[in-house]
């Protein structure tokens, strides 16, 4: 798995432009990925994010346990994976064997990096329990940040390749690829 | 403007798919629009968003006074206008008639909805002055929501025309186009 370390300030740029992410989570021996598209980035330096992880799910619990997670960006070529590990339950069997997902260790955290994927953001929770609980918001700030440096160097997204863009879902098994750079 | 009513239980797909957004608000005479690249859905039904909106922005006066905000979902043909609106503050000028934005008045809210978008959700705010003073980060329940049928339809989006297609922002004035649709 080829990566760079991207600089923290940078690390926003990783999740500006709005891409589905893989939440990876591990707690005493368990692990878990799960598909998000409800994450954003929160601030610029430190960088923090915010994701939504639902109650019913084993991320949840890994995520409450260990107060980390990982923000993987997943490239098209993973699309069918992430809506694999999006609608499958950890608590029934471990996804990473039954969708065969691979992993490597992070720096950091505990959760594992997905192979395969664009960029990682490996994340440290900042303890809110009233937003966890109420609206299922986690707040995390990024302690490490990593990227493809085919498609991200420089702090800035290129995308040579369709298989391996950013995607954005949007319900049903459809999801957009990230399309057409331009400047204005 | 073309707009049809969003069923609530749908808005979150206007957003689900992590478009920049504009963030519109008024209050007591005074109104403002502000490029927003930090937003996401927050809950499905009834639905809620997250946006970050800076302190130092008259957006955030008026938002925090008015309890009240619209985002819209600006075209690529609005990218020029999205990156005017996001680098220029309503404390100087009225960036209304300064940028030449159209509005139009919404249904529910005082905000007003952005001309020529593809997609409007009136916004009311949960007041949670902690994430607020701590985060920037505002949560808002959606009391309606709009989009153009020719983009959006049947809880579907569908961008038949290359300059009615959503954006997505890096940095420095580039942008991404919501790419092409595909299914897994």
């Amino acid at each position: 798995m080829t990566r760079i370390a991207v600089p923290l300030p940078k690390a926003y740029r990783l999740l500006n432009h709005g891409p589905t992410v893989l939440v990876s989570s591990a707690h005493a021996g368990r692990r878990n990925v799960m598909a998000a598209a409800w994450s954003m980035p929160l601030d610029f330096d430190p960088p923090k994010v915010a994701v939504v992880i639902d109650k019913a799910t084993l991320t949840r619990e890994l995520v409450e346990a260990s107060g980390e997670f990982v923000l993987n960006v997943p490239s098209r070529q993973q699309a069918a994976l992430t809506l694999a590990v999006g609608t499958q339950s950890g608590r029934e069997a471990d996804k990473f064997l039954k969708v065969g997902v691979g992993e490597t260790a992070a720096s950091v955290v505990g959760a594992p990096l997905i192979d395969g994927g664009l960029a990682w953001l490996e994340c440290r929770v900042i303890p809110e329990p009233h937003n966890q609980q109420t609206y299922d918001l986690f707040l995390a700030e990024v302690v490490a940040a990593w990227a493809d440096p085919a498609v991200f160097s420089d702090g800035r997204w290129h995308f040579p390749d369709e298989e391996q863009r950013s995607i954005h879902y949007q319900s049903g098994g459809s999801f957009f690829a990230t399309g057409e750079a331009f400047e204005v």
